[in-house]
Parts: C-alpha cells; sequence; structure tokens
C-alpha cells in the first residue's frame, strides 16, 4: 500500500493534467514517500469525500486529509522534517512564497490563455460542458476566442520568463545544484501544458527548455510518462 | 575606526543615491558590521584603488577588497557566517538569485526610465555631462525623453510588481517574519528613486508602500536619512 493517495485530475486518454497536482507529486516523491492516484474528471471532484472540496489536488495521508498544493507543500515539509527539504530552510521558505506568486499572478494565467482550447479538446466528454462554462464564465469570451493570438502573445510570455531564463544560465535549479518545491511549482505549468497543448511555451535553445528537461527526468521522469505532447 | 569601508555614489546635497549601495549598506548592518562611507561621483569611481573599477559598490573589509553588490552579499554571507543570515539558508540563496534576476531583467530598468531625468537634475554638476552622454548611448534618446510618459508607464510597473504585493500582504518582508537580502535587493531601488525623484512608484495603501516603510525605518532609519522626497 502506497504511503499516500492523491485525488488527480484526469484528461482523454488518462492525462493527468493538473498543473497543481503536477507541483504535489514530485513533492512527495522529493519526502521519499510513494503515493497511488485517484482520477478524477473536473466534474467528479465534488464526489471526493464529503463534497467540500472543489478543487485538486486532495491527498490523503494516513487519515489526514489535506488539500491545495501549496497547503499540501507546507504539511510535507512540517510533517517529514527528516526527509530533504521541500523549501531549503526559512529564507527558502519565504521566498519560495514569491516565485509562487510570482508564477500564480504573472505567468500561469497568462500561458492558461495560450492553451485553453487545447485543453478543452483533451478533456473527458463529461468535462467538455463544464469546462465550455465556466471558463467563458471567467474570460467573458469563448474558449477559442481566448486562445486566438497566442503567435503574438507567446513573445511577451517569453519576455516575462527573463528572470528564470537569467538564473537557469548560472545553476541548474532554481533551488541550485538540486530541486526544490519552487521548480516543482513552475514546473507544474509545462507539464500541463505538454500534457495538452502542442503549443511550446518554450523553445530548444532556451535555458528554460533545458530546465524544463531536467525536471521531466526528475523521480524516474514521471512528468514525461503517458499522452501528451513532446516539445 | 569602522569595520568596512564603503565607496558610495553621492549626487548634490550630498544624496546617497546609488540603488546597489543601498543593497549593501543594510547588507553590513545586518550583519552587525559597522562602515564608514567615502563619496565618490560616478566620474570619481576611475579615482578609486587601481582604477580598474567602473561602478559602485566597492569595500574593503580589513585588507579586503570587493565589488559588486551581489559579490558583496555573498562576500559577507561567507566571510561572517556566525552573524545572522543574508538568505536564510542554502535554498534562500538559490531562491534569492530568482528575486535578484527579476529585479533586475523585469523591474529597476523600467523604474529607471520614469526617473531618469529626475536623476539628472540631482547630480552633482561634474556628472552631469557624463550622465546626459552615457544615457543617451544606452537609451538612444534625450533623457527627458526617456522619462516622458511615466504616468502611462507606472500602470504597467505596479502591475509588474502584483506578486510582490500578494506575498507582503501575508509576510512583513520577502524574507518572512525578518528581513533578508532579499529585502534589501529590491529596497535599494525605492531608496534610490525616494532620493532623486519626487515621482511615486508606489502609493499609500499598497502593501508594497507599507513594507518599503518598513524598510526605511530598518538599521536605525539609515534609508530615511538625508535630503530627497518622501512619498
Amino acid at each position: 500500500m502506497a504511503d499516500i493517495v492523491l485525488y488527480d485530475l484526469v484528461g482523454a486518454d488518462d492525462r493527468r493534467f493538473s498543473t497543481h497536482c503536477w507541483r504535489v507529486r514530485p513533492a512527495i516523491a522529493h519526502k521519499g514517500l510513494s503515493f497511488e492516484t485517484v482520477p478524477v474528471p473536473f466534474t467528479g471532484i465534488r464526489g471526493i469525500r464529503d463534497g467540500s472540496y472543489s478543487t485538486v489536488p486532495v491527498i490523503v495521508d494516513g487519515g489526514t486529509w489535506v488539500h491545495d498544493s501549496w497547503t499540501i507543500a507546507e504539511y510535507l515539509e512540517n510533517a517529514y522534517p527528516d526527509a530533504p527539504s521541500l523549501f531549503g530552510g526559512a529564507g527558502g521558505w519565504a521566498l519560495t512564497g514569491f516565485v509562487r506568486h510570482w508564477w500564480q499572478s504573472r505567468m500561469h494565467p497568462f500561458a492558461m490563455t495560450m492553451i485553453l482550447k487545447d485543453i478543452f479538446d483533451h478533456l473527458l466528454p463529461e468535462d467538455r460542458e463544464y469546462f465550455q462554462t465556466s471558463r467563458f464564465k471567467r474570460f467573458n469570451r469563448p474558449i477559442a476566442e481566448v486562445q486566438a493570438g497566442r503567435e503574438d502573445r507567446i513573445v511577451e510570455f517569453r519576455d516575462r520568463i527573463e528572470p528564470l531564463r537569467r538564473l537557469l544560465d548560472n545553476q541548474d535549479f532554481l533551488g541550485g545544484a538540486d530541486p526544490l518545491y519552487a521548480d516543482y511549482l513552475v514546473m507544474g505549468t509545462f507539464v500541463w501544458a505538454r500534457k495538452m497543448s502542442p503549443f511550446a511555451l518554450v523553445e530548444p535553445g532556451d535555458p528554460v527548455h533545458d530546465w524544463m528537461n531536467r525536471c521531466l527526468d526528475l523521480h524516474g521522469g514521471m512528468a514525461r510518462a503517458g499522452a501528451g505532447f513532446d516539445w
């Protein structure tokens, strides 16, 4: 029996495509723990436990339920203090918060505008109506319109990622010589995008692309496995 | 006699306005060390030591000369390992590099376009020609033209700073409950701007403005002293 159960978003062809679940998977492995997943479509999330969760990831560690990727990362760090750290000390913990807010405010939502229609195309059939309706509400436009013009917007995305490019020109991971949760946090978006879209957010020759490949190799190459796109 | 000598950029009315020197000053104090400054105008930098330095800060610690704010921060951390850490551990050290590249690639140069003419107006007379010529080369336009339109660009600046705003809504400093070098690194730009320009990069009510004021109070309020603007 695995140490941890992870409720994991699933799309067509068993694609496990949740950004936030892909932050948690390598974090669990980083702590030396094993896990098994329970695949859940968007429309199945309310069926977890007592129906109180509206998003995944949700994990069960022994009898303990924990929800939300950041809460889970902090939970793992506190619950397994003797396993390799996800933050690399108090300063790293605080500054991972900065990386998190940078990525969540300026990068991930921007990336989403470029692959939203591709995500839709690779959902399970039972999720399509929910996705279309909820994303229309969020973006105030049909999903195909949101995605349109991505060939232009990608230039701005690659400008915004410049600080990461400069950093990764000098060190292998955000965490330094080895990955920390800050790496998993950013990596989640790239795994999500590669599962669902052929549109390359970064290209070969970019230090961020090299870093992405290093991340894909981590923990037995877990993020390379299964259906998806290779860019 | 002070522990450390700091060669420090000087403008009109003894304004000490170098961003990079303002990263180093609180870092020295953070380590519990004292320092005295040698004021140097731009056109005096080649007069330091053997003339090999083209920028400040330069410090002398005993017989050791160290140049460049990041190199100095790492030097201080290594030379004084038992004093309070500037990075908060290995993870914090690595991720401070990320904050540094974010700030240097996306934020500080952008801020500079908004106060360039104001900087010129508060230089020592002997620096004016050098500044005008060198900045014309860098920006390919006269400095007044670079600064023009800042009332529009400030909106984008405040958008870009959003990750910091979100972080500082939940913690007092980038470093967590207490400041680390990541705070000094970002703060340097605000001290520089307040020394030279009445143009507010952030406004009251913004969590970043509150944080700026907490930083200004640090180490005896050193960054509040002297000529400048209060915003």
